[in-house]
């Protein structure tokens, strides 16, 4: 039902995930390749390439839309809530706006789940801070 | 721990709520108030007048975070859901820009909480389109 | 481990379900059991002999925790979240205290779950109202 | 990292998806394609194609786990779970061990989700039962 | 809609907050304040003294029912939940009556929550008697 | 409406229980028999004997559904999740299979649970060989 060629999703979600997540794709496949043969492929060819690279909504969008939903779906996502924070202040979100994005997900996701997202934002920022002295020595 | 007086949370929140959703505040207190005298207040104080309104994040993200945790959260919520379809069109969201933040969801609260979410914006625009026709009349 | 005949707990649960739910476990067993052979018998000893039969929590707060936790949970368990808001009535719970309890859960299952509880409540209340005009004709 | 040539995953998806629920892509495009173009293709693609026609799990069992997770996941995947419990019918599972995996699921997504999981099955083979007898006549 | 000078509602939650959990407001000043202004006195303020010091329902009972949604929620508000079952301590609730609503949820949560709740509240009673030998001595 | 005396369910629990993860019963009596006199017996009882034990579904299948559902749950499950994986290699199932039944989750319970799921299997595994290679000692 589509003109484009296929192999298109794949290498456009490479180009993606490579610069949001370096290294990700070859993290996936080293870890679960041996199991999961073609695992690693299919998360970015449509997490990254069929998903995240649409058109019709830009990224910066995008991440804070999965942080918020990371959020209201409660603590136990925190190791991917940390990852989209990281990767929203890539795609251009300030620390302010994630911090306001996750707080109002009190209302939908309840209290405890905003406040475990409010503790991976932090942990996130202190990360980013850490890297900065570093650079600066 | 705030020098504003209080009284400025639950009348911000009035308006707020006055906007985007008219004479919500009326038909909970209608509804509840019985039941639940002051409850009709607090959700105009906290949700719209402490959350909503708080600077930091422009109410179109808040509004597109929204619509991201709930259809993330499953099609329980299509009712809320719906409502902040319909209120993320007031603050500037297109059609294309809902789609895709409920279709993305796919990838977090998986492929049957976003299909009702796709189900749900249909709803809400078809009755757009239901008035709007109305309209031209 | 225990001294006392197992029998007891299917005992124990027939009772008490009959008091709560008259003539759930023939409903059950009508409506599953071709398909699931004992299944109605498993709930009864189970969820009533060996849960609410319990000594160490009187059975109106029991059907408290219940409803709260249903509440939690959102709206899709509104069918058990009835039945309960139905028994707790039974078990000596107030209106008042079943709208308090439902409406606080906003803080952990977030506005739309408290919300559809109170929705559930409310369809709950309006039958009784409706059974009760009916006995005094 | 793979040397299969891409649109293999779509064309493998395409037949798998026709014979589990014909006309499943169409309906997605028709319904879905205006505002997410290619969405139904990449449902194709990585639902069917890189997910469900893996190697190493038969269809039949791929099925039973579904069938297994939407019920744990409650009564909202109703409409999810109504169209691959009829799946499984055809992979091959039998009512009778449909009715055993959504009973067993008490135990992980409570009692709620597993009643509510047992009355979707019971519309599947009552609408199995329709269509036998139209097709007797 | 309410009479009663606005105020008076950060005022009751301060109180009763400082009670039940002394020093959390200025604990969530002190971590989230900067990136949040005022999110500290909107919890003091809703959570406090617009939910929980609502008349209606005991504190006792409000605390049950926290332990039984966030129970049913599962493991991952096993931070909250310690901190409500050190709450319902306060309020009046012994250790058995905790148990007992811990271990109900295994109906409506699964028993991979009931039993993550347990675990819960097994650290807060050896935290009481660690703090308890420590003042004997 | 049985006529199996009912000490069988019991009976048939405890072997199975006993088969699938040895010392389980006295554990849970140890941890948790003070403040919950029965409730070991219970587990037994109910999700053994009523559960796992039932005719209809061969154990392993309802080894591969509970993996399925617990992965779906999320990350949060991790403990029950780990037991569960480990009693399925006892059932028969390959690790291929039980990485199959995962990772096909992201479908149903969003990458972030399979994701999770997939570690919890790994863990498991790599307990496995630590265990074979101590054996080869």
């Amino acid at each position: 039902m589509s003109d484009t060629p296929l192999s298109d999703t794949t290498e456009t979600g490479r180009k993606l995930s490579e610069t949001l997540n370096p290294g990700m794709e070859a993290a996936l496949e080293a870890r679960y390749g041996d199991l999961l043969p073609g695992m690693a492929e299919g998360v970015v060819d449509f997490a990254y390439g069929r998903q995240y690279a649409r058109p019709g909504l830009p990224l910066r969008d995008r991440l804070l839309a999965t942080i918020a939903a990371l959020t209201a779906l409660g603590g136990q996502t925190a190791p991917q809530l940390k990852i989209n924070i990281a990767g929203g202040r890539k795609a251009g979100l300030s620390r302010e706006e994630i911090a306001e994005v996750i707080w109002q997900m009190a209302l939908y996701g309840g209290f405890p789940s905003a406040i475990s997202g409010l503790n991976a934002a932090l942990e996130v920022f202190a990360a980013e801070d850490a890297e900065d002295e570093e650079t600066d020595r």
